[in-house]
């Protein structure tokens, strides 16, 4: 059980698929400067949290081969780290490879840079073949419903969520999986919808509105979907969109089963009260691309994610174990035991 | 309070809005022919039920212009009920202009159509009136949540859902509506924010995703929408993701309200699970128009309505009253007190 490729270190530089492009054309683009890496950051030709932490440290990587002098490499970690500000992980990759090699001869640090990269991914790599193999036997047999994307795409490793369908797929455990069209960035009909066809596992594609239809109808036996960011007392953020999955679910008796490594968990955040709800911009809502369908300027209610009260949620698969209920307590203690997650 | 204007009588012709062009633009166009009128009817520029009975009853009359023989007009009523065969009220609404004319001399029928046709529409016309009277002091003062489209698009007159909105809109009831863009087809986002702008109310659209967190915020007073079918138990099939709309209200402590006449009951239908669910095609999914946004040849899952169990309705709005909890006794007492609502 491989991932689906999307980021090649060829130093001195990085070939990764162009995922503007996806599901129309798989082209691989190869970024061989800071310029290059940071349009293709800004036009989300790479996003995903993990993967965008492996650019933040290929951002250090490309620039150390241009100037490995101390403040060269000071000054790309940060401009790298400024492109999304809100992406920590780009970040935290960037400053953790600078931190690698700053104490090095400045003849040996993009070598160093580039290997840092290596075992970078393969770090978060290693971490979502963790978490599928402790997903595996929390899904129900049977069909799977995911939201948005968590594969490959997302993370340069199996994915979180749908690294442990493929893993359950490849064992037999699932045959099936339904995908929601992800409204209003369409990632679930977009890329998860390609990385199944990719990876051979039948699926299915179901706008928003018929997620609660379906799961009313028996033909789903669990949902499974990733998370942006998990309070104390198992309040989950997630692509908006995931509440309605969980009310429904709740509602006609499916486990409802969040896929997250250690790192998604904060553990300043007490409930999910007290998660801020980022509002972006309207002209996401009411059209797509070149496609429009509503009145010009038309105001919209646009959140990022929503918040899954902890109830609704059955179980947290993380890459250190399975959370189970009451999360108010297992949660909590979850967070003592486990070690950070997150390479650095 | 009047309709917004989507139809009008021009003997021998009718005018109707090309619906398929909203709301990008408000174009009229003049159908002198059976063959024009059936196009319009196919090509979805006319749509919604009572419209279509109306477009029914207007092919009689057209017909009627052309050939006034007893088998012209039996077989004209008999082509135009056969354009859309599930929309029953294409065939009812011919069928009763037939019936009305038969017994005339042949001279008299193609005029008595026409008369027939502008009685029709003035019936439903005042139905929809009396409904939105009844809905206004069911809803919350405040912001409504509302999806798909349930106004003068669908039926002609002030509509249903959005009818009791816009006259409790009028009245100061309601400051604010938000709608669903409703995929697959998008009839909240093109139809629905067409008709609130064209009335002057406030309107916020949403992805289908947002709905939950939209009503887990506290933003929304109530929830309405239109109905397909109420079983006598008071389960509803409606336009798919009405249902999903429903747990959210019932989770977050919002009325969710269905506003449909008396003809949308069905007393032969005892509960939801006795209502067939139409499966739509899988090209509606994961695109729309020229815009494609999955891997082509998807599967989908596309129901065209999902079916809202009783326990999560607060209230049914009819012209002939308001019908409150418990439903499995008082939806079968409104069907014997009332009377049949349909038009002839």
């Amino acid at each position: 059980m491989e991932p689906i490729p999307v980021v090649r270190f060829e130093p001195p530089a990085v070939r990764v698929v162009d995922q503007s492009l996806l599901p129309a054309e798989e082209r691989w683009i190869e970024l061989r400067t800071l310029e290059q890496l940071e349009e293709a950051i800004r036009s989300l030709r790479v996003r995903g949290a993990p993967l965008l932490g492996v650019c933040g440290a290929t951002g250090v990587a490309i620039a150390a081969g241009v100037d490995a002098s101390d403040a060269g490499i000071r000054s790309a970690a940060e401009r790298v780290g400024r492109v999304r500000p809100t992406a920590v992980e780009l970040e935290s990759g960037a400053r953790a490879c600078a931190e690698a090699i700053l104490g090095l001869p400045e003849g040996e640090r993009a070598g160093a840079a580039w290997r840092f990269c290596g075992e970078y991914l393969a770090r978060r790599q290693e971490e979502d073949r963790r978490l599928a193999e402790q997903g595996v036997p929390v899904l129900r047999p049977g069909a799977v419903l995911t939201h948005c994307n968590t594969g490959s795409l997302a993370t340069a490793g199996l994915g979180t969520a749908l690294g442990v369908i493929r893993l359950a797929f490849a064992r037999g455990m699932v045959e099936r999986c339904y995908v929601t069209e992800t409204r209003p960035l369409l990632q679930g009909a977009r890329l998860t919808m390609w990385e199944l066809e990719r990876s051979g596992i039948p699926a299915v594609l179901l706008p928003d509105t018929a997620a609660a239809a379906l799961l009313a109808s028996g033909a789903v036996s669990t949902v499974i979907t990733g998370a942006d960011r998990i309070a104390r007392n198992g309040d989950t953020a997630n692509k908006v969109g995931t509440l309605q999955l969980a009310l429904a679910a709740a509602r006609f008796g499916v486990p409802f089963v969040i896929a997250a490594p250690r790192s998604t968990f904060d553990p300043a955040c007490p409930a999910g009260s007290a998660i801020p709800i980022e509002q972006r911009e309207s002209s996401e809502v009411g059209g797509w691309g070149a496609c429009r369908w509503t009145v010009p300027g038309a105001a919209a209610f646009n959140p990022a994610f929503d918040v899954t009260p902890a109830d609704l949620i059955a179980a947290f698969v993380t890459e250190q174990g399975v959370i189970r209920p009451p999360f108010e307590v297992t949660v909590p203690a979850f967070l003592e035991q486990s070690r950070e997650g997150a390479p650095a």
